[in-house]
């Protein structure tokens, strides 16, 4: 439903879809389908490293909305995503220290929406979100963003933590938001930042983690476990836009 | 739907839920109907002073969910609403300064629900919400609240203005998050305190800035107008929490 205007259906359809350079979050074929025109498909999901996932026919008569699939149905992203160089560009073209979101695992289309917006207005460069275990760039999520979507640059990348060690090497510190770490206020966050948010339900995964130079907390007093993620995420950067006047 | 396990319909039920001390967030009416069971319900309305509106078949045949509303349709709120007055009282017993959060006109049922929950987080002592223009405490409110609205308890006003207006003769600022203000980190926020928050078309209402001792803002440097009103609470009650540490 929340995919509704984003969903690409039939063999044609989606192979134009693909010929046309559109971002396909995810692709349903058939299991067994092995004709010409599938192959083809396949062939191009690989070349875009898209997710792929065979399936039985009930479950997509179930997600199709015209009743004619012809065995394959792809879900689009509304927006193009960026490269996470494109979001370093933009940093140096504006002479700032690069300032980014890392988002581990929002699953939640309001919650990235709501992330993204937050991204654009504390002036951070861009947000990366892992291929796997996330919210594309749905029309929900634009919707949610308020527009932002149009203005901050969304990358998608294999492996969270490798993408992470290597922004290191570039001089980028990370970190994460965990009940565990320290005092925000204590830790030193001004320069080239890069900020985790983990989902809701797991927080930031180990890996990810690990990888990361500082753990830092938000001080919480009340009786319930953790704040609603974009929350989380807008309190954090704020402490860090804070640190940087 | 959204409403969905908290609408009482038929003429019995409703006078039974108003009986029984069930707290009414609105009440839909047959327009023209005026016999003896109808003209209780509206009595029991006024004593409590509920919303009434009275409307047309059509529109209560849509809300109904059983068909069978006999020209009567209750909305219930999930959760019974405090008084002003036990908030203070929570604040007292803990030996603590007030800290309330004011919602003007919060109408998403997601922001509501993370708003309360950040409330609770930051150790406020309570939300008031006004009697019109606002979401009540129904399902998806408690649901996104994470449990904060075991915990936290919700005031609603008739005029949230002259509740203002009340609670600063008891020694209590309030503060309005507005774009116009002073940025929040060169104001004084300790000591008791009110942060107002308003709905994320129009802000805050005038008469409610108007009775306000502090406009805050939240520097922005992005493209887009405006924080996730609940991004916007939560970033503003941190900025309270850090100056009271």
């Amino acid at each position: 439903m929340r995919y509704e205007e984003l969903t690409i259906e039939g063999r044609n359809a989606v192979i134009e879809a693909f010929r046309s350079g559109k971002t396909i979050d995810k692709l349903f074929i058939l299991d067994g389908c092995q004709d010409g025109p599938v192959r083809t498909i396949i062939r191009e999901a690989k070349k875009h490293d898209t997710l792929l996932q065979f399936v039985a026919k009930e479950r997509l008569d179930q997600m199709s909305e015209t009743g004619s699939h012809q065995g394959v149905i792809a879900y689009a992203a509304a927006y193009e995503y960026a490269e996470v160089d494109d979001i370093l560009k933009i940093a140096e073209e504006k002479g700032e220290a690069p300032f980014l979101f890392l988002l581990d695992g929002i699953e939640d289309p309001h919650n990235l929406g709501a992330i993204i917006r937050t991204a654009n207005l504390v002036g951070a460069h861009g947000v990366i979100i892992p291929r796997r275990r996330a919210a594309g760039l749905t029309a929900t999520v634009a919707k949610t963003s308020a527009g932002a979507l149009n203005y901050t640059p969304v990358a998608k990348v294999t492996n969270l933590a490798r993408t992470i060690e290597e922004l290191k090497q570039k001089g980028i510190w990370f970190v994460c938001a965990d009940m565990e770490g320290t005092p925000m206020y204590d830790l030193n966050l001004k320069g080239p930042i890069g900020l985790v948010i983990g989902s809701e339900g797991e927080g930031v995964s180990r890996l990810v983690k690990e990888s990361c130079d500082f753990i830092a907390s938000i001080p919480m007093k009340g009786d319930i476990d953790s704040l609603n993620a974009s929350v989380a995420a807008g309190v954090m950067a704020y402490e860090i836009v804070r640190q940087r006047q």
